[in-house]
């Protein structure tokens, strides 16, 4: 007899992001396709020496068990930060270690969503929090989104005619895949309804740290006033995302829940990361390390942004991010941005087609470029390449 | 209004073992309760050295996001190790690398379960296995368990008659929280069963490599002739388990589902953890550091055993393990464990009462030692005691 699986099984599919990379392992490729860090700005010598550090001073402790909700001086470091950064009001009950935010959100998926249940969320929207989301069998109402935020009118109209929903999933700071950030007026709007209408807000925030320019805004939850808001980080793109160390921050009780749910899932994170990561904090400046970063990030984006100008073709639009690892380009109707890749992939550069970035399928024409990972002349290169590509493409279509 | 949370929010429920742990957390408690390993035994110098060599060696790579699947060389040194210990036949291709063989069992639910299936186990059975596979709704049917194992008949007849059976689950060498190891012969039968009623087993492995003594038996799945049995296992008692890396192994097209699943819920197990495991197996002997632990453990249960004996009155029944870190303790008929653990708290001694082990309920009267996590003269003291208070108690209730 043949095994039978969950009914689940029959919505969860291989992420097309997870199978370009594959493609882009090979070392000629110019890849604009991943969300990946530039690895050379790793603070290795420092990560090295304190390794050291803690498995000398506190070794016992850094290889065993610990609590599920994560190490305790890492918790207050980020409530800290979050609350001088963010706006929020938090101490280290408020905060959950995850690995990485990509577990946030598949936690919030495991205590909100029963099958049949709604999330609202931009539109496009975070691929992989999709793919979260849907394993528990959930639908997806999709808000557009304008230069300041997602459009709160539609957004009302739905929340107000619409029963079981159960989450908004938003990342309102330098968004994946557009690069865009909402204003404060949304900011402060998204809270308002959401305490309104009784739903909970996922804020997920693992680029917030990356700003090259323009001023920060406080996060959606510094105005929640109900605590009905999450949201998520990440020392991924920070510090590195190999440790796989995140957070999600929330009111205590809901974060108890979220608690008991992992402890069932995978008991902890990693204990000598937390711990590496902690005293990393204490011992080093890590703005001084943002700042270099962003520095990279920013000149990386002035050169994709310039090259995405001078080699693609005017009927051709891309977003300018202040801050993040992506911009995001909109090809003339009718254009498809999987033949495109096709025929880059054959010329040894990737990028991620945009139809997947919408939960109800959507937009052959755009895709996402990610600028963080490639040094200054592939990124040149690889967009002189892929501009040629698409003239080529629509000159051939017309 | 308020949040509405997801219906499977009212079966998860706090970890009897969590909540004990944290009064076990002051230093002057003798704890019997988790199944912590010696962290004395922690190979702290060697991982300090195979660190720094990772991060210089191979740096970016160690810190970078990696595949879900996990690091190429670790997969293939565990199939290695599964064939030449467990009798069975794999590739890397079957290993899928989790946090801990815990993310095994939550996947396992998340790739079979639907709401209301039901999962077969031994009785007692491992007490986090109960909660990630109830997050997933099922229900539970408990099969006896003589000195043989699972008593097959049993078994045959509950897969005969019910519908919805989606897993059977097990622990056949040092269970948890029985300390009790399957015959060979029912190790073949249960394969048998699981091709010829088409249910998958979940054969969770973790303390198999602590053998004391007696002969080494091969896996249940080394009997799996359809591909239908999954197996995990853990570098956490072998190692540490600070560093969350365990694995699962199975079919090929089964794990691809539960690579899919690991996906979408945290992307992948940290990097460098996986580089240095991989990278002290190559260049330390790992049954040397087996042994180690074996001894010591060996030497703990025996005094552990010798105390019950000498402590214990003679109405007070229990397990002699001839491996992993658990004894099982029956106390005569009406004895409640949880108003002894109580007296025993007050008097800094700790350990889990076993009807947590049940996942419908039952037998108040027993509990569980741990004697992996104390040194000799602690476990001495604390059984010496533990046998005061449950001759006291016993003697009043007559």
């Amino acid at each position: 007899m043949k095994l039978s699986f969950a009914k689940r099984m029959s919505y969860i599919k291989a992420s097309e992001i997870r199978e370009i990379l594959k493609v882009t392992e090979q070392e000629d490729v110019i890849s604009f396709a991943g969300g990946l860090p530039a690895p050379e700005l790793f603070p290795i010598d420092e990560i090295n020496e304190i390794n050291q550090i803690v498995l000398k001073d506190a070794g016992t402790k850094a290889l065993q068990y610990t609590t599920t909700e994560g190490y305790v001086p890492l918790r207050e470091w980020i409530a800290k930060r979050m609350n001088e950064r963010l706006g929020t009001v938090l101490d280290k009950d408020n905060i959950l270690i995850t690995h990485g935010s990509q577990q946030g959100l598949d936690l919030s998926g495991k205590v909100f969503l029963d099958e049949g249940d709604i999330v609202v969320c931009e539109s496009p929207i975070y691929l992989a929090a999709i793919s979260a989301f849907k394993a528990y069998g959930c639908h997806f109402i999709e808000i557009p989104t304008d230069e300041h935020g997602m459009v709160m009118d539609v957004l009302e109209d739905v929340l107000s005619r619409t029963e079981n929903i159960k989450l908004i999933y938003v990342i309102p700071t330098f968004q994946n895949p557009t690069g865009k950030t909402w204003s404060l007026d949304r900011r402060r709007k998204l809270a308002k309804l959401s305490s309104k209408y009784g739903v909970a807000v996922i804020e997920d925030n693992p680029y917030g740290e990356l700003r090259f320019e323009g001023e920060s805004l406080p996060s959606v939850k510094s105005f929640d006033t109900v605590g009905n808001i999450l949201c998520t980080g990440s020392f991924s793109k920070i510090f590195c995302p190999g440790f796989r160390i995140g957070w999600i921050a929330g009111d205590k009780d809901i974060i108890r829940k979220y608690v008991l749910v992992k402890q069932s899932m995978d008991l902890q994170c990693n204990t000598i990361a937390q711990m590496t990561i902690a005293e990393y904090l204490k011992r080093y400046d890590i703005d001084k390390h943002i700042g270099k970063i962003v520095a990279v990030y920013k000149r990386r984006r002035d050169i994709a942004l310039e090259c995405m100008e001078r080699y693609f073709p005017d009927t051709v639009k891309f977003t300018r991010p202040e801050g993040g690892l992506f911009t995001w380009v909109e090809l003339p109707e009718g254009i498809s941005a999987r033949e495109i890749l096709e025929r880059c992939l054959e010329r040894k550069i990737a990028f991620v087609p945009g139809a997947s970035f919408f939960p109800n399928g959507n937009k052959e024409n755009t895709f996402r470029i990610n600028y963080s990972n490639m040094p200054e002349d592939r990124i040149r290169k690889g967009l002189h390449t892929l501009g040629e590509v698409v003239k080529e493409y629509i000159s051939r279509s017309e």
